[in-house]
């Protein structure tokens, strides 16, 4: 059986661009000789689509357009992924489903029976799980059709089964020959090769191929990596589509051999292309096609320039030096060295007059109270007025360059630095930040990044001769913590007993604590790590706690 | 049988402290001569406790603290809120659960059955359900036990049901005498008088008597009112604990007429009430004691000023006035009128030589285009620097004034008038706030707001002779069109249908849905609906819908 994997990047919401897009790669599948084309989780919405789904019209127009859609298999059949209502009495209204569309018909529903509800993931909000499963045949092949989380309950490799079901065990109980995942499975660092593992696990568990078909794109914070992929029966990969990108992949089921396998990039790489792959499409998707960032010199926002030129085409980059009186030379050198290697717009702005002007307004109300962290923020918040009056005048959107590290102690301006649409690196640890650096230079084979940039050290030049290191432990150190506090979960004793000092332990756990404020008016951040800030992060604000 | 309502208000994630408050209560209500006292839902930990669930710590933390607080239940029993680990192999590792607490010992736990996951509620993201319910014997009556959600599964008066269990309807069927409802229910407009009919409904129905134990106090975004009530097994209140304020209600529920029954306010002083507490706690809990805002001389910000003042006292209030060239006479003169009506602290920043540095600074870069909604930013976002320029160098925290009309249409800047930590107005429109101001007036008894403020056509003032009404309809028909989309999930077409001008319309929705990215970076926003912008109302940005 030849079956096209159609590995999509829908935009969320916009059913009838997802429709059309859905309609040709049926086309194209048909055209290629497949009997059957998948397509991704909620294909004909795009994924996630959050409240949208409590709109009454926006459900009905899914319908139509799925019915639309089974209209133009002749000569082939489908499986798309829409919003189903829930046709029973009680329970949520609506079924996160995949409909087989045959002869002009949706032949079959069939729907999701574990909702993930956790991190990023609220599908207990919107969606009542499938009532159970069961095969659907095809060409005379029962095929086990599942979606997304129903092929990750594995508790041998998950740990704890948070799911009470196990719709995969019952649909190879059920005598189904091949299993079909439509997923929306959005990427982190190493999770394909988790997914590899996991699938495999599966596969080789109930003795049955998979074909898993994944969505690609970037919508809001989340990267759909693609990589789709045929796994055997015997768990091996046997074709994998291209990461990052759009693809048709057709396998032959009877004799896989012949299928394309692309390679999925390795750790750095992928994080580099998820990075890229993220700017272009909230870029896009949000209707711009110029973003503009400031450049400080250091190389935070050099590599957040990096990853714009490569995702928009330098000429849709531009980049603002904003010097201060304590501002080195170094500091508007390297930035011009940056702008001139990337081949991206250039403009100076000193903000000397502004700062002098609102000192000089301020003086009256301070009371002479000494200088403090306020006149910093005063020149973080002059630099966020000038490039959001950029933004605004020519239409471009503004990216903000932090990185996970400071977001995560709050070594950031709010309003300040923080002003923009979008956070490129601010799930990226400062310490990955380098290597980033590193990678992207050998990429390219020349000095993108300047070298001054990578080795001075990293200064936010709000006051006289500063260097984070002065307000922070360094990063290495800074980095190992904040892993342990805010991915794995630990408790200062923990963190302490595995031997960090507890004195720069309690600092850097006060400083993550008392950080939510500025966390809650964030740019939406690029997740490429299991435990991002953002909508995955759920915390309290006006709260005490110490653990 | 004798029982204290115990309605307090904790701090989210504060265990020592909630543990001390419970205990004192504790002794207060064996004073009092009551043989149980009832506390809220997950009184130990404060609702919602969020993301900090996941920290193993934390739960072990709270543990501990329903073990110690057991220890003090000599003479008198228990039910406090906390939450359990969920010792069964499968499923989420946590449950929302009360222990009933006699003679030193942690006796029964129940848990809760019915999750609310929707709007600002996330519970399934963390507990399992209950694996049942069953009875609780005190003193020789069964108790029926349950936790707020569990009483909301009236299909009679909700409508459909999205649950699948019935657990009030369970412990009537099991022989429950008396019903008690352990609470955290949030504030929302006319949601109190819903709630007596509710309960009144499930009353009569199972011929039961219930308490229902609510939180009070302002946790982030939710206004927890109080308003504990008891309800006889006719459906009437029998007792009713204060509004906005903690209390704790005796009842002999053999002859409840003995009890009080506080009055609820009305519909617009609530507002005002609840408005006031969460000013009050958030700024509290947040660790601050003075507050500072901008005067523009308009309506927006009088009434949070008012408000403020109210909450926190005079003397911890600073408005500031910060007329630009555009400034009208009266925004000043209103903006002083008001400060000393209110008698808080006053100053004045003139904005215009900051504004004329920055359009100096930037002429050069704006390549002699025509001035647009930039030059107007540009000064909202002067203001919001001058703004957190003082409550840095002071302490205090910021207060934004925007109401829910301009929240929903995009008329406002981000980093500019949108700066500040918390939204007070946020979730009230614009036609809501003249009655508010109005309220305040009568409550008074004097004119606090100044008349011309109340009587003055808005304006933004950010260019010459600008009103409000240059770029959008009537505050009226804005409402009425904003009510039907965000409260109602109505289509374009139906709200043409309800009577409203197509063109109008379209142009609304069409301000909503490209705000979405204002919104992300708004301040919280504390919730006086049932459809807030902010936690509760999540949507996707970079998205393309009409519906």
């Amino acid at each position: 059986m030849r079956i096209a994997i159609a590995q999509m990047n829908p935009i969320v919401g916009d059913i009838v661009g997802n429709t059309r897009a859905i309609i040709d790669r049926i086309s194209q599948a048909r055209q290629a000789g497949a009997s059957l084309v998948v397509f991704p989780e909620l294909s004909v919405v795009g994924y996630p689509p959050r409240d949208l789904l409590l709109k009454p019209r926006f459900i009905q127009a899914n319908v139509e357009a799925a019915r639309q859609i089974a209209e133009r298999c002749v000569g082939i059949s489908a499986i798309i992924g829409f919003v189903e209502h829930n046709k029973e009495p009680d329970g949520r209204r609506l079924r996160n489903s995949v409909a087989y569309c045959r002869d002009c018909q949706i032949r079959e529903v069939r729907h999701k029976s574990l909702l993930p509800t956790y991190d990023v993931f609220d599908e207990q909000r919107y969606f009542e799980p499938g009532p159970g499963v069961s095969s659907i045949e095809h060409d005379g092949i029962r095929l086990g059709v599942s979606i997304c989380e129903d092929l990750w309950n594995d508790e041998q490799l998950i740990g704890r089964r948070i799911y009470h079901q196990d719709p995969i065990g019952q649909l190879a109980a059920a005598g189904a020959r091949l299993l079909i995942n439509s997923s929306a499975s959005p990427f982190w660092l190493d999770k394909h090769a988790f997914r590899q593992r996991l699938f495999g696990h599966q596969a080789s568990k109930h003795h049955l191929p998979i074909i898993f078909v994944n969505q690609v794109g970037g919508n809001d914070e989340l990267i759909f990596d693609g990589a789709s992929m045929m796994i055997d029966a015997q768990g091996r990969v046997v074709a994998q589509a291209k990461a990052f990108d759009e693809d048709l992949l057709i396998v032959d089921t009877d004799m896989p051999s012949g299928a394309r396998i692309e390679p999925y990039p390795d750790s750095l790489a992928s994080l580099h292309d998820a990075l890229v792959l993220g700017v272009r499409d909230y870029t896009a998707k949000c209707g711009f096609n110029r973003v503009v960032l400031g450049l400080s010199g250091g190389i935070d926002s050099a590599v957040t320039a990096a990853l714009a030129a490569a995702a928009l085409g330098p000429d849709h980059v531009t980049g603002v030096a904003m010097p201060s009186r304590y501002s080195s030379e170094h500091s508007v050198t390297d930035a011009e060295a940056l702008a001139r290697n990337l081949g991206i717009h250039y403009k100076v702005i000193a903000i000397r007059a502004m700062h002098e002007t609102f000192e000089e307004h301020l003086k009256p109300h301070f009371e002479g109270r000494a200088p403090d962290v306020t006149e910093e923020n005063i020149q973080a918040r002059i630099r966020g007025v000038l490039l959001m009056a950029l933004s605004n005048k020519f239409g471009c959107l503004l990216l903000t360059t932090g990185n996970k590290s400071e977001l995560a102690v709050g070594y950031c301006t709010l309003y300040g630095d923080m002003c923009g649409g979008l956070a490129v690196i601010s799930d990226v640890p400062k310490t990955t930040i380098y290597k980033l650096a590193e990678y992207i230079n050998s990429k390219t084979g020349r000095e993108v990044i300047p070298r001054n940039t990578i080795t001075k050290p990293p200064s936010a030049e709000l006051r006289p001769n500063q260097t984070d290191q002065d307000s922070l432990p360094s990063y290495e150190l800074l980095d190992a913590i904040l892993d342990k506090y805010i991915h794995q979960e630990l408790s200062a004793d923990e963190i302490v007993a595995a031997g960090h000092d507890a004195r720069i332990v309690q600092k850097v756990i006060r400083l993550v604590d008392t950080a939510e404020y500025k966390r809650k008016q964030a740019a939406l951040g690029l997740k490429v790590t299991s435990r991002a800030f953002g909508f995955g992060r759920r915390m309290p604000i006006a709260a005490r706690f110490r653990y």
